[in-house]
């Protein structure tokens, strides 16, 4: 075990289960809250969940990031996507300069947008972006591997260490979002090679392709499972095969979130296969993942239900970015503010069935 | 016609349809935006509805109400309810005190919560009620009419007259929200009038009956059916005939709203039942609706279908006062930003795809 993998073990080693005394208290308070029990229904749950995340009934989750992954792939010259290769630096730029839809909706829900460069295939500098680029792009995973396992290793360093600052600055709320064009297929060969489902159902039309894109997208998946046969119970070599640098460095995001007890929201399919790979890596992991929204890109269901997810909001979004996660912590907050400013039966003087 | 069916009449005349032009300018100023076209889904489609309501691409949404209206129902007596009838006045106080679930998520939607007694059962007096009592509860509908048809154009009128008066002080956006112990009953008694549908399909538990609480309420509406069959093409009628009170003040609400051009955000299976009966009295009311969130009651998501709408939560809540519809108005201030702080393309040097 080189140095990476010792650090990234001894991380793993920190992320516990939930408090389930924390979860108790929770459910217990909510059933004397006027209404009827469960009637709040998944904004309940999200209450318990954040209670055995934290360990508190009513955390502080004021302090709240998105933390975007941006990195480039080399499949690309596949043609497996509706927007050229360099719209990924141009949309980064986006981002610093706050134009960007989550930035619109980061802003909304009070969060501090983090751009992550991890591996764009051109030269950026800005004081906002941080740089932990591990390479310029990955390979052409039709052909090569995506990236070396000390690469991917090296990708989730940024993550985890990307997390480690915000925390310290006092962060708590963490969500997942990236930019890379053509990530819809590294994540879908992930999600075939880690679940093992079709590559039919994994497969879809990310920003827009046509029919005979969604057709070579296919096909691509198909060769590269084929040339590479990776193996799912070794999810580091799943994403270092198939995978893209921002998706592990968002698998990064979720470990690291999840070793400081932190509640990470999981955006679209891209983030939503980081998050399944990092579970595979860690199944603890699991229980600080918050489910957003279900998106219209064809296998995030799929991946949601591998991770035994149920989504909260349907809007037929594919943007990524983030915009779903951040979208959802208006509901993190429904469910903190229903713990704290709701009257008790008793209180209110309001009769229980 | 007598001079409450003429008022009713000339404001249904003033209610027109939406704007086309402002519709168009809305989806095409869209696609300049930075992001994949569509790919903000449902926000897009939202964005594009609030164009037509208001005719304007960036309406001033930001004064807002939760209108909660109140009544009982003499169908308790048949035991449709897992809640005794004296939690409609409690539950009332409980608004008017700020404790409630919709107080909470009001407060966080930056909504007033008006709370309308149109028909409870008991006498309330509070400096921030409503007073439009029509009568102190329904009729037993399983034995006799819910309400005269007077009663029920007084209802009507009192949501309408809520409406003008918050209008008259600034407010532009609208949600609906109710409280009145047993009244899943009545609403799927209207539905299945309104519909055809089957009594299985629209009955549902409410706020939590056992078993046998489910087999009587669908008895229940069997019998009223039987008893008054009411003419789906009459929708007065059958909301005075199977109605309650609360139910006609929401419709009100609805047509109010309609004919200032005002967004609706209706709620959950009450509202939304009462937001079908204004459609069905006037059709062109339909494109003021913003559906919120599907409930987890029965026949909730067959009442969203009958008007064409898809909900944009789905969050397992049967909690009803607005409390859905509160939340949803998150998701419009959402679709509100985009329209006004996305960069464009050219504003932002990203290519095209």
């Amino acid at each position: 075990m080189n140095k990476l993998e010792q650090e990234l073990s001894d991380r793993l080693s920190r992320i516990g289960p939930p408090d389930e005394q924390a979860v108790s208290r929770a459910a217990a308070y909510l059933d004397t809250l006027t209404k009827p029990p469960g009637s709040l229904g998944k904004l309940e749950t999200l209450a318990c969940r954040l209670a055995g995340i934290t360990g508190e009934l009513r955390p502080d989750l004021s302090r709240r990031a998105v933390v975007v992954m941006a990195g480039d792939h080399g499949v690309c010259a596949e043609g497996v996507s509706a927007f050229p290769q360099e719209v990924t630096p141009q949309m980064v730029m986006n981002f610093l300069a706050g134009g960007a839809a989550i930035n619109v909706l980061a802003r909304q829900a009070g969060a501090e947008v983090v751009c992550v460069d991890v591996g764009v295939a051109a030269e950026l500098s800005h004081p906002r972006l941080v740089a932990a680029k591990v390479r310029p792009g990955t390979g052409n995973l039709a052909k090569e591997a995506a990236m070396t396992r000390e690469e991917a290793l090296q990708a989730v360093k940024a993550g985890i260490d990307v997390v480690d600052r915000l925390y310290g600055d006092g962060v708590r709320l963490f969500a997942t979002g990236e930019m890379g064009i053509g990530n819809t297929t590294p994540s879908a060969a992930m999600l075939v090679a880690l679940t093992g489902i079709g590559v039919e159902a994994a497969v879809g039309r990310g920003t827009g392709v046509d029919d005979a894109g969604l057709a070579r997208k296919r096909d691509v998946v198909r060769r590269a499972l084929d040339l590479h046969r990776p193996d799912a119970s070794d999810p580091l070599g799943v994403v270092a095969a198939v995978g893209g640098l921002e998706i592990a460095g968002l698998m990064g995001v979720v470990l690291g979130a999840a070793s400081r007890r932190c509640p990470v929201v999981i955006d679209g399919f891209i983030s939503t296969v980081a998050a399944l790979a990092a579970v595979r890596l860690c199944p603890q992991a699991a229980s600080c993942l918050i489910a957003s929204h279900r998106s219209q890109e064809h296998g995030h269901a799929a991946a949601l239900e591998a991770l035994g997810l149920s989504p909260m909001l349907e809007l037929e979004m594919r943007l990524g970015e983030g915009t779903g996660a951040a979208l959802a912590m208006h509901l993190i907050d429904a469910a903190c503010r229903i713990m704290s400013e709701m009257a008790t039966f008793a209180q209110a003087g309001v009769s229980k069935g």
